[in-house]
């Protein structure tokens, strides 16, 4: 499945479906087998990447929680539409649980080793946006630190009010970017595939913050699998767009500067972060 | 049903299930039943309102289709995850059509009579953005015009490179905020409940723009009816925040200023429109 979809629709302007079909040709990366997770829910099948750069230790701790299949069988139990989808073994409400605390994982040093590709100068909430590997990210000029940006599809863990209360429950984003979060959680994986499968998992009750009161009825984790467990020859490959790349920095002049005739009143040379398409493709 | 979901975290703080709950106690706005369309889906259904205000021509085209009964059985024939949920009778992709074009209706004139609730000055995208009666909307402070904004929700008709070639075919923004299509569409309604129904619909193939070549695996229209066609006593009555009271200010200042110790890093005193929760509830 390759998914560029938002890449045609770019080429076409936006809603024509007029036009000749431009073939995107952007360069690929793939993604490391020890950072590609494999979430089969009731509703079907997630792929997650895992960033170790930004956030190591909750990263170490996944994997191995993977690797020991604790999330196997777990719930959706707290599910706000339009706002996340939390999962896990309900420590975070108070669920006794042997599984070590991580520290806090909120942001960076930026170095320069770091390949950030800007997106967006002064952007509503930070000094500047941009995108890290495919991650969408943003920094503070001031204290040079860099964090990954809560945009739809983060995965990030959940946390009581110490800042180091990070366990096993994780959310993902399933609506708006709530950017007021930004260095206030653990962001440690992205969605890769399959985001119209998180949007299949069942909510919670509004009238109880989101919290299912019968386990019965939420969205299950049936498995959870790291890619690199899995023999070669079995396993799905899963490549992410090169954000780093000429092409991709490409798409997002043309993205700023939108020249479609479509384009009755042209939009200010803005991006949103969060609103920037990441190609990705899987392999089986 | 009554979602007020988002007022109860913001007073929890964001993931911390501690604290006493606080009872919001908004003012309410009914919805007025000519401006209330249900919308049976395969997958549930949705309740909108519509927007005379800022697009009285097309809300009173829509409102004659919904009454002839011309959405039944039809479906989403194009649906990008992320992006829109299309759904129509496909004129807007060269189908037939007898319905009549509708002119452009981006934006209108900036009056004292509109309640206009400022939630940002100098967002990325416009001078001002706030709330009128529920619905997002943006200002140019230059040329004094105000429109609806492309929130995650909202209902706008598509249309072909003409400006003026609305007809019937409509889409819902279903994720981030495509700001870039502000002032270029006819948003004429938005969704008031049920957007969880709305993620449900089925996505299109990523490699034909969202297009489904196979229309029998579509998400299907079963009906829709405008509430006032409904007797009084059958049908179920809508309502949303009064976002021009007092309480939504209030609602609003403390998004702007998070003092609770759940955040470690205080978050920039700024709002997204498309991430104020509208809250709404729905009695039958």
């Amino acid at each position: 499945m390759i998914r560029f979809s938002w890449i045609i629709v770019l080429l076409l302007g936006c809603f024509s479906p007029g036009g000749s079909v431009v073939a995107a040709d952007p360069t690929w990366r793939e993604v490391d087998p020890d950072n590609l997770v494999f979430i089969d829910l009731t509703e079907g099948e997630v792929v997650i990447e895992l960033n170790p750069l930004f956030a190591p230790k909750t990263v170490a701790q996944f994997r191995k929680l993977v690797q020991d299949k604790f999330y196997d069988g777990l719930s959706f139990y707290r599910v706000i539409d339009g706002f996340v989808a939390q999962g896990g073994d309900g420590s975070d409400l108070g669920e006794l649980s042997l599984v070590p605390l991580i520290d806090a994982e909120f942001e960076i040093e930026m170095t320069e080793d770091i390949a950030f590709t800007l997106v967006q100068k002064q952007d509503l909430f930070a000094d500047e946006t941009g995108l890290v590997g495919g991650f969408a990210a943003a920094r503070d000029l001031a204290d040079n630190t860099l964090w990954l940006t809560h945009c739809p599809g983060v995965v990030a863990m959940a946390r009581n009010d110490s800042p180091d209360s990070n366990r096993t429950d994780f959310y993902f984003v399933i609506g708006q970017a709530p950017r007021y979060l930004d260095r206030n959680m653990n962001v440690f994986a992205r969605v890769v595939e399959g985001m119209d499968v998180v949007q299949r998992i069942r909510r919670g009750p509004v009238n109880e913050n989101g919290i299912f009161q019968d386990d019965t009825s939420s969205s299950r984790i049936r498995r959870m699998r790291l890619a690199s467990d899995i023999p070669k020859e079995e396993r799905m490959a899963a490549f992410v767009v090169d954000t780093s790349s000429k092409g991709f920095e490409q798409l997002l002049k043309s993205r700023r500067d939108r020249k479609q005739k479509f384009f009755h009143h042209k939009p200010p040379r803005v991006l949103d972060v969060c609103q920037v398409p990441i190609a990705s493709r899987t392999t089986k």
